[in-house]
C-alpha cells in the first residue's frame, strides 16, 4: 500500500482531456488549480486537513508504467505520439499545500497546484480521493475524541471499513485527528500508529467456561489484560467472572492496569453497575471499556449520563464517518497562462457559493496575541500585508462586514512542497504530526469547536483579491 | 492492489488470541465460523454478495513475510517458537461461499470456514471488511440500477471514495450490482470495469470560449463526445453552443452518438428544457446526461417528474453509499471439535437477534415452477433433503408460521471454494458475474425488492437446526 504506483487511479477523463490538450496544442501551458471545500462534515465549525503524506508519495511515484500504455494504447483512442509523451511524464510542478493536522475551513485553498495542464489534470481525482478520504476521518476523529473529552479512544473498525486504503489510511488520519491508538495491525507496521488488542468473543466461546477462558487469557497476558465480560450475561456471569480472575491472577502479581470491556446492552447502565461491582470488590483501578456503534454523539450522551467509562471503543461510525461519509473538496481551475504570463479565470453559477475565486493564491491565518485563531485570510500570492500596520478584512459574501487588527501574527499556512517537481519538504513523522493538530485545535476558540451551531470562522479575501474577483464576475455577467 | 499481500491487515486482537490458542495448545482445533449480515442496507429486501475474488486472492497470498514477523517480534508479546510458527502458517481449511452477484438474505451464512482455530480466526477481519464493503457497493448499485430502470448509469464516485480500494473494488462491486461502467481507469486495467469519460469543467474554461472548447473536443473525439454544457449558463450558453458545434461538426460527418452533461442546478426543469432545444434543433437522438449527488432516491423524483434523461451518473452517494455506509456482517463461532468431533456451539444474548445459530451448516434456496425464489432455508451441513416429498419451513422467530411446497427446487447457495486450503473453485470473469446477478434478480418477486416497506425474504431454519437452537438456548439459560 504504501509504495503502491497509483497513477492509473484517475477518472478516465483526465486522460481524454490530457489527450486533447495535447492534440491541440496546450500541453505546456502553466495552470494553477486551488483544491478546497464547501462544507464542514457534520455541519461542524472546522476540519482537519490529513493526506499530504499520500500525496507526496503519488506524485513522486507518477509515473505510467509500460502495462498502462499498453491498456491506453488498447483503448484505441490514443495515438502513439502521445503514449510516448505519457511514458516520460513526470510532474514538473509547485505544489504548496497546508500542513496535515492543522485544522481548515471552508472555502480556502488547502493544496494548489501550479504545473503544465496535464500535469496539473491527471494529478487531479487522486488528490481530490486522498483529502476527502483522510480529512473525512481526521475530522471525524477529533470530534469524537473531543466528545471523549480526556477518555482515550480507540479506532477499531477495520472490519466495517471500506476496503484496505480505507481502513489503513483511516486508521492514520484518525490518530491525526487525536485517537489514542488502533486495532489495525497494519496501520502500526506501515505508518506507526500504536495498534491494540486482548480478545473477542470467539476466544470467551472456545474454552468450557467463561471463568477458564478469562483465566487463560490472564495468564498469557497479565499486563495486556481487557476481558470481555459480556459474551453470556455481562452482569451474572461476565463481570463476576472477570473479578474473580483479577483477584486471583493479577492483583497477587502486582498488576494494577486492567480492564473490562462491555460490547453490547444499554452502556451506561451496565457500566454504572459494573463500576459498583468492581469498586465493591477492590478493584477501584479496573477500567471499564465500552465499544458498540459509538460517535461524538453517543459518547457525548453516556458522559451526560454520568456513565463510568474509561476508555471508548469506536468502530464502524468513524471508519466510514457513517453520520456524513462525503467530505466534498473540489479541484478547481484559478488561472492560466497567456502570453506567458498568468492570468486569473473564474467559473460563474448561477449557485453564488459555486463561483470559484479566480487566481493563484496564498492563504495566512490570523493569531492574536494569545496565540487564538481569529480569521483566515486568502491573498493573491505574490502580495505582500504590512503587519506593522492594523488589518481589515472582509467578509467575501458580505462585504459591509468587516474586522479590523490591529496586533496580529500572519501565520502562512500553504507550504512549498514541491517546487519544480522536486520534493522541497522534509516531512515529519507521524507523532509531530498529532502533536501540531492538537496544537492547533487548542487555538481554536471553543465556540468553533462546538457540535451544535458552532461560530462561523471567518475566511476572508484580501482587498486585491476581493476587487479581481468582483470585477472578473462583472466582466462575466456583462459577457454573458 | 490486485496482488497486494494483506494478512497483517487484521485487528491485533487476531494475534492475541492466537498466540493465546497456541499457548493453550489449542491450536490445532478444528472450529467452525459463519460470516452473515443482520440488516439489509437502506431498509431493504436483500442484499447483493460481493468480495469472493478478493477473498480468494487474499487466502492464496496468506502469510507473514519476514518484516511481518519482525514488526510482532518487536511488539514484545510473542515468543520465537509462535513467531516461528505464524512465518509456516498456511490456510489449510475449508471455506464454502455464497458466489458473486447472489441474493441474499439477513441472518443466512454467506461464508462458512471451517479450520484450525488459529487459521479461521486470523482471517475474520479481513474476510469482514471485504465482504462489508463490497456487498454494500454492490446492493447500493443495484438500488440505483433499478431506479434508473433500462437506463445506463455510470459510477463516478473515484474523488470521493475512502481511499484507492474504495474506489477500485467499489467500481467492480457497482458493476456486479448492475452499474454500466465506471470513471476509475485502475478499475478498468485491473478488473475490466469498463471505463468512460470526457470533459470536465477545466476543460472549458480553458479556452477562449466554451464554442471553442466544444469544436475541439469534438474534433478530437467524435464519436466519444458528451459536452458539459453547465459551466458557464446551461440553457443560454451551454446547449446552444452544443447544438452548434453538433451540427457543424459531427452531424456532417454522419455521427449519431453524441450528448451532453448537466452537472448543477435543477435537473428536471433543465432536461425538460434541453430536451425541447435539442428536439427543435433536430437533434433528437442527443443523449442527456445528469450527475451531482445522485442516489436511487433522487432518480426517481426525477424520472417520476418526467426528466427526460438517459443516462445517469452517480458518484459519491455510491462509491460511500452515503445513506447507509456501514454493512454489518459478522463472523460468529459455530461449532467447535471436542474429542475428533465437530459439536455445535451458541452465543446467547438478551437481544434475541444477537442468538447465534449453532453447527455447521448449509443454505439452500427454494425455487418455484416459475424459477422464482421463494425462501431460504438453513439446515445442519449433512443434511439430506428428499426433494421428493412436500417441504415445510418454518419462521425461526415465530415458529407457528410455516409454509409448504410441493413441487420446488432446493438450490445449493454455499459452494465449496476451499477444501484442505487447496482452491476447488474455477472462478468466473466479471462478465459471468454480472449475467448470474441479474439473473438472480430477476427471480426475485417485485415486492421483494420495493424500496419501501418490501416484503420480508423467508430465511428459515429446518427442523433438525431448528429443534438444535432450541436445545442449546434452554440449555444455556438452564446453566445460567
Amino acid at each position: 500500500m504504501k509504495s503502491l504506483q497509483l497513477t492509473m487511479l484517475t477518472d478516465f477523463y483526465e486522460l481524454t482531456m490530457a489527450y486533447g490538450y495535447y492534440k491541440s496544442c496546450r500541453k505546456d501551458e502553466m495552470v494553477c488549480f486551488d483544491l478546497f471545500f464547501r462544507d464542514n462534515p457534520d455541519n461542524g465549525g472546522y476540519s482537519i486537513f490529513a493526506g499530504l503524506e499520500s500525496i507526496i508519495q503519488h506524485i513522486e511515484n507518477f509515473r505510467f508504467v509500460d502495462e498502462d500504455i499498453e491498456y491506453l494504447r488498447n483503448r484505441d483512442m490514443f495515438s502513439d505520439d502521445f503514449l510516448e509523451y505519457l511514458r516520460n511524464l513526470r510532474f514538473t510542478g509547485d505544489v504548496e499545500s497546508f500542513l496535515e493536522g492543522s485544522v481548515m475551513f471552508p472555502y480556502e485553498p488547502i493544496i494548489t497546484v501550479k504545473a503544465p495542464i496535464i500535469e496539473a489534470q491527471l494529478l487531479e481525482t487522486y488528490l481530490l480521493q486522498v483529502v476527502n478520504h483522510q480529512s473525512l476521518i481526521a475530522t471525524k476523529a477529533s470530534r469524537i475524541k473531543q466528545s471523549a473529552k480526556h477518555r482515550l479512544v480507540l479506532e477499531m473498525g477495520a472490519r466495517r471499513a471500506h476496503g484496505a486504503s480505507s481502513s489503513v489510511l483511516g486508521a492514520r488520519a484518525a490518530s491525526i485527528g487525536g485517537i489514542d491508538a488502533t486495532s489495525n495491525v497494519l496501520a502500526d507496521q506501515l505508518y506507526g500508529v500504536k495498534a491494540l488488542g486482548t480478545m473477542a468473543h470467539s476466544w470467551v466461546q472456545l474454552f468450557d467456561t467463561e471463568y477458564e477462558a478469562f483465566k487463560t487469557y490472564a495468564e498469557i497476558y497479565p499486563t495486556n489484560c481487557t476481558l470481555l465480560v459480556d459474551t453470556y450475561d455481562t452482569l451474572k456471569s461476565g463481570i463476576p467472572n472477570a473479578i474473580k480472575v483479577i483477584k486471583e491472577l493479577l492483583v497477587p502479581k502486582g498488576v494494577n492496569h486492567y480492564s473490562i470491556r462491555i460490547d453490547s446492552g444499554d452502556l451506561t447502565y451496565l457500566t454504572k453497575k459494573a463500576r459498583k461491582m468492581l469498586d465493591d470488590a477492590g478493584l477501584e483501578n479496573c477500567h471499564i471499556v465500552v465499544s458498540n456503534a459509538l460517535d461524538e454523539y453517543l459518547i457525548k450522551d453516556l458522559l451526560n449520563q454520568g456513565a463510568p467509562i474509561d476508555i471508548f471503543g469506536v468502530g464502524e461510525r468513524l471508519i466510514t464517518a457513517k453520520s456524513d461519509p462525503v467530505f466534498g473538496a473540489v479541484y478547481k481551475l484559478a488561472a492560466i497562462s497567456k502570453n506567458g504570463t498568468i492570468q486569473p479565470t473564474i467559473k460563474i453559477s448561477e449557485n453564488v457559493d459555486k463561483i470559484t475565486t479566480p487566481h493563484y493564491k496564498n492563504v495566512y491565518r490570523i493569531v492574536d496575541e494569545n496565540g487564538k485563531f481569529e480569521a483566515d485570510l486568502i491573498t493573491l500570492h505574490d502580495e505582500v500585508i504590512d503587519t506593522s500596520k492594523p488589518l481589515t478584512i472582509f467578509d467575501p459574501k458580505h462585504p459591509w462586514k468587516s474586522k479590523t487588527f490591529d496586533t496580529y501574527e500572519l501565520v502562512p499556512m500553504l507550504q512549498p512542497i514541491f517546487r519544480n517537481g522536486k520534493l522541497v519538504y522534509d516531512q515529519p513523522e507521524l507523532d509531530e504530526i498529532i502533536t501540531y493538530a492538537k496544537d492547533q485545535k487548542e487555538k481554536l476558540w471553543d465556540e468553533v469547536k462546538r457540535f451544535e451551531y458552532p461560530h462561523k470562522y471567518y475566511v476572508d479575501l484580501s482587498k486585491p483579491l476581493y476587487d479581481l474577483k468582483q470585477k472578473m464576475i462583472q466582466s462575466a455577467i456583462k459577457k454573458g
